[in-house]
């Protein structure tokens, strides 16, 4: 193994946090590989992530980071979920579900001092974070366990605001990218950049180490983020059809089809902007549609149709996350993934 | 000088073909510096094309690039028409004129015979293409000067069509880019791809030199387009305020701007999605508006109200082509930007 990066881990590449497809399966295979596998944790309730981390610890003693959502959870609105549950009706009736049948309740809970009790105890080398930073009083607490603490910027705006606040590295965040955009100073989607242009931006604009995310899926395109000024890359999507991870099958023949060609920012599922494969609610109600409520209570009123669609086989109301490159998608192990990806590091 | 690129030049960077915004002053400072200079024919008429090739030549002896669109143009819509001109009559109402002051005809044509016939005394080193490859017969043509012939992809089934049909080269325009995209095989924009997912895919696809366009700026960008595996790279925005372009003074003043920092692809100034700074028109009907006529045919009746604002100190209505990353607009020679960008190349 070389020396560690700044990271803790022997390779400077993380395995991108991906709640909903992975775990610490997938996690434990990369950081023994010698990348820095991540725990997704934004969906995990106190005793699920604390199990996660016990399960991890016990599979690996190499570094890992554990990702975080830092979003203020917004106050209930009956309207808006009115005007949402109108706009889902049809299909509702159309899979013989009642609108009764919604189980209320967020789907996703940011950092606070109850999770950072349970994380305590594990103290990874690194906590990432998505939309900003926790508070300062959290953040300090945070790094008073050693741990290094990075997040994502979508702007060299943001890239400058996570410097000020204490982060110790920036995840430039392309607009390439699977999942949610870590977007948390602007809703405007027209500040959203391709890594190709975001990357060299940031880099020049902070002192910190800038690791970038954004369809980088093999050797070429990690040696390319290196060139562009990276310290460090983040890789999602060339991992979610490993055997570890925990994507559907579902998921994964959409990963590996022609389909994956077609993605777009969406709303619909959680209420902010994400990157998904499109799929027939994206196309029929449109991916941004103003009928989403606020994050991330857009869920819970899709969480019965998915559920009854995918056991139908149908992907029509899955969130497909997913992205710009997922031409790498294969079902093989996360550490041959990894050293395939490591190559990139070295040219 | 080095040995030429396979391009002619002895760069392997293209100045990206803008129209609207440089002619033969711009295409023959970079062609001077050893890069390869454009010059955009899509809005010439065949006299201002020999024109501006006959100052070309007069500028420089070194090799040019010469482009052009290879559209269908659309038949009139005369309710397509209307339909736009009830979307624009507030702002004719506001400025004071009259829908009938509106010139008919088309702002942009295709490659041609005609056109040939013109391009042939001059016979350019590179001939790229816009919007797929002119019929057989007119390719077989050009290429019996012994103009290369380059054209640009944002998909790979783009590139592979590309290849098939005769290219010399592929550009890898990705969705960075500023102007029009080049999409010709597809319509969908969730099609459309960052470089950074666009640049290894089309170079593992095809068997042809890729030249990578789209958020490359500076030295960095292109060492970085180099290791994705691009042969070349297209620089366009990063000429922009040159003392050699034609860039208007609002639209110079724009790109400098913190405007620059929200773009988006918009339908509205020509029928076709292309990227430029938001501005009003674009906030308030929407960029991708379908009241939009079929390209090239939205312009016409944007050319008054363009034209009163612009007199008036405002770009509300004016196309401000733009890619991601203007963030290297400045008022310098052009020799003095393209000897920046080669420091890329040998990194």
């Amino acid at each position: 193994m070389p020396n560690p990066s700044f990271l803790g881990s022997a390779l400077p590449l993380i395995q991108a946090p991906m709640a909903g497809v992975q775990g610490h399966a997938l996690a434990a295979a990369v950081s023994n590989a010698g990348g820095l596998g991540s725990i997704p944790a934004a969906m995990l309730s106190l005793e699920a992530l604390h199990a996660e981390l016990t399960q991890l610890t016990a599979l690996t003693q190499q570094p890992y980071n554990v990702n975080f959502f830092c979003h203020t959870p917004p106050p209930p609105d009956a309207a808006r979920d009115a005007v949402w549950q109108q706009a889902l009706q049809p299909y509702y009736s159309e899979l013989g579900l009642l609108l009764a049948d919604i189980a209320p309740g967020a789907s996703r809970a940011p950092f606070s001092e109850d999770v950072a009790n349970v994380v305590e105890a594990f103290k990874p080398a690194v906590l990432s974070f998505h939309f900003g930073l926790p508070s300062a009083a959290l953040l300090q607490r945070v790094k008073s366990w050693g741990s290094k603490v990075i997040a994502s910027a979508t702007t060299v705006d943001e890239a400058l605001w996570l410097q000020a606040h204490g982060a110790d590295a920036i995840i430039a965040q392309g607009l390439e990218a699977g999942g949610h955009r870590g977007m948390f100073l602007t809703e405007d989607l027209s500040t959203q950049l391709g890594t190709m242009a975001l990357l060299p931006q940031i880099v020049q604009a902070v002192d910190l180490p800038v690791i970038a995310a954004g369809g980088i899926a093999d050797a070429c395109g990690i040696a390319g983020a290196i060139a562009l000024g990276a310290s460090a890359v983040q890789v999602g999507t060339a991992y979610m059809c490993c055997p570890e991870a925990t994507t559907s099958e579902l998921h994964r023949s959409a990963l590996q089809s022609p389909a994956a060609c077609h993605t777009a920012l969406t709303t619909l599922f959680t209420g902010r902007p994400a990157r998904g494969i499109m799929n027939r609610l994206m196309r029929e109600l449109g991916p941004l549609s103003p009928a989403a409520p606020t994050f991330p209570l857009a869920t819970a009123a899709l969480a019965p149709l998915r559920a009854r669609a995918e056991s139908q086989g149908s992907t029509d109301f899955s969130p497909l996350w997913s992205g710009q490159n997922a031409s790498q998608c294969r079902n093989v192990p996360a550490a041959e993934v990894t050293r395939a990806l490591a190559r990139g590091l070295t040219r």
